[in-house]
């Protein structure tokens, strides 16, 4: 079955390749509609769902990432309206120059063809990444959470709705029909159909199809995030950075885990920002000169440097300079996001030079990575590994360029 | 020993990804006057593999390929200076842009990190390679054929020495020193230290990596490449761009397999375009129509339209219109290099647009699917999946790009 559904998705895509933007945009706009109209049936079908996973005894923190309401539902809607609102990367020339011998020579940028999503408990993952793929050219295979299925095929049957009426090909968004594990492994083998994986979900998804994958995978691993405070540092936006940076949503991958102060400023700087954190209920595991400087704070263990607390948890250090700072974010951060606080120009640039991260700040928080923050216009995962894309990937994430040569009988020599 | 040899080409990449382009370009230099300098010793070293290889029984191509002399040397040094002359790519900002908040983002190229090659019998690839990974900022392990293993050795020592002489990091080039087979499949489990695989070779070693890398892989598979001449063409013109597509070098990937030719202007060129393909030694095999109109010609078997013969072998087929040519090419190509011979203006365009190849030409030879060819300056390799690159790579494919953003206090709200 899903070696058919793949087939159908490969037929498809050669259609979706040449798709004109407002035949995508429009699908995109009736998208939008259906799921208001059939608010009330998507509704009654996640409650199926919710059933399911109480009866199952799932996480209450899982449960409520699996339901739909009014509010998600029209949250979902004007995600669809505001994709179609942003610009086509199809088509596009990345560039073009002329030959010695007169050819003309062009790069331009084309959907990757057939993408693979598989992702955990949101069903409203379900319409973004069928969005973003529909908008960028894209068929896209769905596998989402099984506790999510009822949602899903749903969800599923509203957008295909969409695109019959829009006169694109239906089974450009394809929901995987199976609640088995097993279809994951299978969905991994279908390299003649599929040009990009893309997992979303914890540690042991990621790994599951690094590790079993023929296709290529793009892969968003964990986040430990850290801000380096320079000695040079204004400290009152020293403060307000590394507040927002671990208390703003501390259960999210690019919230600050560890705090690097350099030592010139750490007795001025640690003891006020680390009462703002106790007021927000951070628990702090420090170093031990942190210590000294903060009696009673809770001495950090070397697991507490790799770690990713995801929480109200944060290791604080203090350093001699910012050579160590950098030599700990080597060795302890995930090449997600680096932030430094400093008013020393140098510093900053050295800094944004050196370290190597999918988005490195100089004066900002981390909790800009983001493909919307960043300006990209929508987000559809962060990339921590290098090939194909490093931070967070939008539309043009999901196209490659192909090369165009125009010529006049040129023959090679 | 693998192990301890991805950790240091790890560490060396760390100082690599921030050396200055003269201090590449000097190693660089220095690598092509050691070579030069040392041309007896290399030569002699080489003739140990050679005879080894003459032992063992391989072919003489593949003693040919694996053969250094005055010339092949002088070629190499020449390459390397050539790879010296061009640009850095490291450090160039592809974008920048103010956020309403007035953080400033920019997009910066930077190296990939750590590059493992896997490449067959040629001891020249080792000096290329080595090359454009330095030139682009990346450490590179190396694993050549076995049977070149003394040359590779060799020539891995005098790289090295032009290293340190530079004073950047001699772990950056490492020719692992291993013969054994199975150093590959080590190799390719080294994901906590590498960043790419690139495979170079035959379709065996190329599945094989494919299958058992948890590395990302640029892979280059086949190139079962076409010329549709339509029935526009100016017909001298296609019997130059086929003639040259196919007989100029007819083992290489980016020669034409199948030649598509309009059912209205078939009768005038076909039998003048057999005549000269006859004359130059290519074994014809034709579809029905063709042997009607070109009586005598072999009749094509059905694995011959997916065939990349990589030798003087040519299927011919008449299409109806330039959609069978299209749908043909759909159904057979493999993604490499497309060429139309017209003088249609909308079907040329049709035709760029609609085929899904890396390269698509129109009025010109299949042939100019090359890295030096269409502008980029050198070539590791033609890709031919459609992640982080599709086409030619060159100094840019080995690198990625890193958000960087100026900030003056900004947090998330």
């Amino acid at each position: 079955m899903i070696q058919t559904m793949a087939r159908d998705a490969k037929a498809s895509a050669r259609l979706l390749r040449v798709a004109k933007r407002g035949e995508k945009d429009t699908a995109l706009g009736l998208m939008a509609d259906n799921i208001l109209s059939r608010k009330e049936e998507i509704i009654e079908t996640n409650t199926k769902d919710i059933s399911l996973a109480g009866k199952k005894g799932l996480s209450p923190a899982m449960i409520d990432r699996l339901t739909l309401n009014e509010k998600t539902i029209t949250s979902m809607a004007a995600g669809l309206r505001e994709v179609a609102a942003l610009p086509d990367p199809v088509g596009e020339v990345t560039g073009m120059w002329k030959r010695p011998n007169g050819l003309r020579v062009g790069r331009v940028r084309i959907p990757l063809g057939v993408i693979g999503f598989i992702y955990e408990s949101r069903p409203n993952v379900t319409v973004d990444a069928a969005a973003l793929c529909l908008k960028s050219g894209n068929a896209v295979l769905l596998k989402g959470g099984s506790e999510a299925i009822n949602s899903n095929l749903i969800l599923n049957e509203i957008l295909t709705e969409a695109m019959k009426k829009a006169n694109l090909p239906e089974k450009s968004i394809q929901v995987i029909p199976s609640t088995e594990h097993e279809a994951v492994g299978i969905l991994l083998g279908m390299d003649d159909y599929l040009d990009m994986i893309i997992p979303r979900g914890g540690e042991g998804l990621i790994s599951f199809v690094v590790e079993n994958s023929r296709i290529p995978v793009l892969k968003h691993f964990k986040g430990v995030c850290h801000v380096y405070v320079d000695e040079s540092a204004d400290l009152e936006m020293a403060q307000g950075i590394c507040f927002n940076a671990k208390v703003q949503r501390p259960g999210v991958c690019n919230a600050m885990e560890t705090m690097l102060v350099h030592r010139k400023i750490a007795p001025s700087f640690l003891p006020g920002m680390i009462e703002a954190f106790k007021k927000a209920g951070v628990e702090i595991r420090a170093c031990e000169e942190s210590v000294r400087l903060v009696p009673g704070l809770k001495l950090a263990k070397d697991d507490d440097w790799p770690a990713e607390f995801l929480d109200l948890i944060l290791a604080v250090k203090v350093v001699k300079n910012m050579d160590e700072a950098l030599n700990h974010i080597e060795r302890y951060g995930s090449n997600h996001t680096e932030a430094i606080v400093t008013n020393d120009y140098e510093r900053s640039q050295v800094f944004l030079e050196r370290v190597d991260a999918s988005v490195v700040l100089a004066n900002a928080s981390t909790r800009f990575n983001d493909g919307f923050e960043l300006g990209l216009g929508a987000e559809i995962g962060i990339s921590t590994s290098k090939l194909h894309a490093y931070g967070p990937m939008s539309l043009k994430e999901l196209t490659t360029t192909k090369f165009i040569v125009f010529g006049s009988g040129q023959v090679r020599t």
